[in-house]
């Protein structure tokens, strides 16, 4: 195992990773923009090298004072946490010409992941189900009518040179296809300059599901069962749970199987999620996959009883991961996680930073806090709203309700608006109590709030 | 399920109650003392009633004032939490002399296991192993030695009119046995004016190890695997944890097995505690049972996925509990309970009430807190010293010592002594690492703090 490891990230996930450091005995470096000096993870580290001011582009993401401040102090890794560099190819790169080991996958693994229709491509190569499309230009109403005779209305139209919408159209059934057709070219010759139209197939109403895998040099790979992340504003979750209610057994074992064909494939090392779209007739198509660790993690943490990051560190170490031995996991239990951002739901989510005047979390059974805030601190406007994860585990998805009712309504964070009441709110929502949550979910749903 | 209930207790049980309650959906009337008026769980109940002053002997002690809080609310039955009431035959018969479940088992249970012999007679009677002992007074040395060959070297010499070791001898071989037998007599009849003795057979160096068990009036008696509570100070448990590290599968499921007769025998109901002393060489003997839930009743909830206070609830109610379709329960991972009490390690574990002025528990995965105070509250004279349960689980039981030390040292509490600096030095020393502290482990290890 490493001695010394430095987090390059702040807030909770630098905490997060500090933690699962101490407790396998690996010392830390924390680094911190000018801004960040005074909070909880700086002080939490063995020691901590400022590396710029507030501005993300002038400290977090500035690779060479990364770098330098791993060799300063003489770390022999770097987690990247979530966002900032954590898919940056070229800092990983940078890490190993530093002779500094990327807690994470290979740069190539990162370049060919970021890539969406190379993804794409390896996915489909390896049999892993991607949404059919046509795989380039559709240039007659015959053609367009034999592509979705034979992946099934509905479909939808996209602009080659597309963007924003334009020349984009959805289309039903087959008495709409050629209206439509004809419709799309238009708009998008006149929007473009270029009326090459493809089609997609267009699942409706999909839920989020990911599967949370590892793979390690000694050939284990396994997944961690899935996530169902469909509680959704603009793409932001907000709401996780692990397992899905979604899914049958059934439906996990392929999914985990489309998983696990996916890490074979692409020779994939550490921590990853794969995400799928799932369809109501239980058909899924790959997304993406996030060659990192994810803001949800915790959630496939509390039903299988591991600690993703500590794996992240021993994979990284060259040693085998730990858990391989109770694999294959089934769910023990559910789990979910709240995201309490330093955002106002009242007034369309905006960003509401500020100084806590009051942080008292709720305790008890089945509650896990992940948050590098108490009373006295200050939200910076400078980095994402994230104050604080509620996670709630219990024997079911009911208990798991009806826990997390009374944990949001003992979270106390005074002096900064949160999203606690838009989450309290979900939490009394027939469609998702109900475990029917998609997508669509919070414009259809929670309009009131928005 | 009530719909209202009364909790006849003060702390961080009767929050813990509350909290079941409200995820029940059920209603909470508190009881306090005017001591007590400010604490949390008094918030936390929809409604709350004063039953007197300070002294628990003039209110949470006094029946009849909490049989009035109760008829007064409009409660349909009444948790008498650990302590004060739990364990006391005429608060449950008074309770249903008003028409209030008492949620716990029937006054006969309480009563025929609260008194030590009839509690021996009822476990040996239906095969449940209990110390071996002579059944009254051996009047000569020759039946003296008889059965001390039966049950083997050593035994212990009792005064029946005995207390406080007077008339007591350790024999731990033959040669020792007439000697130390006439002395007994000699010192019992000097103390007590009667010299009458009887033998039992002496297990060196036991572990505490009990077994919780829940049962329903549908027949379901399960286990919840067991608790090793080793490490006491003067019987006052300070550290718990499941599954025991003494115990192997075999072992585990022999004293489950004995552990689920003794609760047939008895018929009894809801949830309950069977202590065995286990010897090193792996045998087991009955020591008491404890008619109500356990300061250290987390550690199982943690290792099975239960939640023992709404199992109660359910019970009482007259449910089926909820968690019998997965027993038998196998631990999953591990969990360990620290006391952190307002003592001072260093000073002979001398009670240190008074006001904490800073109260900032650790977070992160596997942390569970279980306390009714936060910064600014004042921890009374006047109660038991316990100001929380710091309660770590983990995949094994490295990683909740790893983890335990990460937590401990986090921990935060300014403004009273407390229990921490104890317990994060039993974290150093190697017979606990090791799985290995009788209940000896204090005295023996830890010495240089007492």
């Amino acid at each position: 195992m490493f001695s010394k490891i430095l987090v390059a990230n702040r807030g909770e996930v630098a905490l997060r990773v500090m933690r699962a450091a101490r407790e396998l005995g690996v010392k830390t470096a924390a680094v911190y923009s000018t801004e960040d000096a005074d909070t909880y993870p700086v002080r939490f580290a063995d020691e901590a090298v400022c590396i710029g001011p507030a501005q993300a582009a002038k400290s977090y993401l500035v690779i060479p004072n990364i770098i330098a401040a791993a060799k300063t102090t003489g770390a022999q890794a770097v987690h990247p946490g979530y966002g900032f560099l954590a898919e940056n190819a070229a800092f990983a790169r940078a890490c190993a010409d530093n002779d500094l080991v990327f807690i994470g996958p290979s740069p190539e693994c990162i370049e060919r992941m970021g890539d969406k229709s190379s993804a794409r491509e390896t996915m489909k190569s390896c049999g892993v189900p991607t949404v059919p499309g046509s795989d380039g230009c559709v240039d007659t109403v015959e053609e367009a009518r034999a592509f979705a005779d034979e992946v099934g209305y509905p479909v939808l139209i996209k602009a080659t040179a597309g963007g924003g919408g334009k020349g984009m159209r959805e289309v039903h059934d087959a008495s709409q296809l050629e209206a439509q057709y004809r419709a799309a070219r238009t708009e998008a010759g006149a929007a473009f300059g270029n009326d090459g139209v493809y089609l997609e197939k267009l699942v409706l109403r999909p839920r989020h599901v990911e599967v949370q895998v590892l793979a390690d040099d000694f050939g284990n790979n396994v997944s961690l069962c899935e996530r169902d992340c469909s509680v959704q504003r603009r793409h932001q979750k907000l709401i996780e749970e692990a397992p899905s209610p979604a899914l049958s057994d059934d439906l996990r074992r392929a999914m985990s199987k489309a998983a696990a064909k996916a890490v074979r494939a692409t020779g994939y090392r550490n921590a990853g999620t794969i995400e799928f779209l799932l369809a109501p007739d239980g058909s899924f198509y790959f997304m993406e996959m996030n060659t990192r660790v994810q803001v949800e993690h915790p959630v496939s943490e509390q039903i299988t009883g591991t600690d993703i990051i500590k794996e992240q560190l021993r994979i990284a170490a060259g040693e085998p991961m730990s858990c391989a031995s109770r694999a294959p996991f089934a769910p023990f239990g559910h789990a979910m996680e709240f995201r309490i951002n330093a955002e106002d739901p009242s007034c369309g989510f905006r960003p509401c930073p500020g100084t806590i005047t009051l942080f008292e979390p709720p305790a008890g059974p089945g509650i896990r806090i992940e948050s590098y805030v108490r009373t006295g601190s200050r939200i910076s406007p400078h980095y994402d709203s994230l104050v604080a994860k509620l996670i709630v585990s219990g024997q079911d998805r009911d208990e798991v309700l009806a826990r997390a009712r009374r944990a949001l309504d003992e979270f106390r964070i005074e002096g900064i608006a949160t999203t606690i009441p838009f989450h309290r709110a979900v939490l009394e929502n027939q469609v998702f109590c109900a475990g029917e949550a998609a997508t669509d979910f919070i414009e259809t749903q929670m309009g009131d709030l928005l």
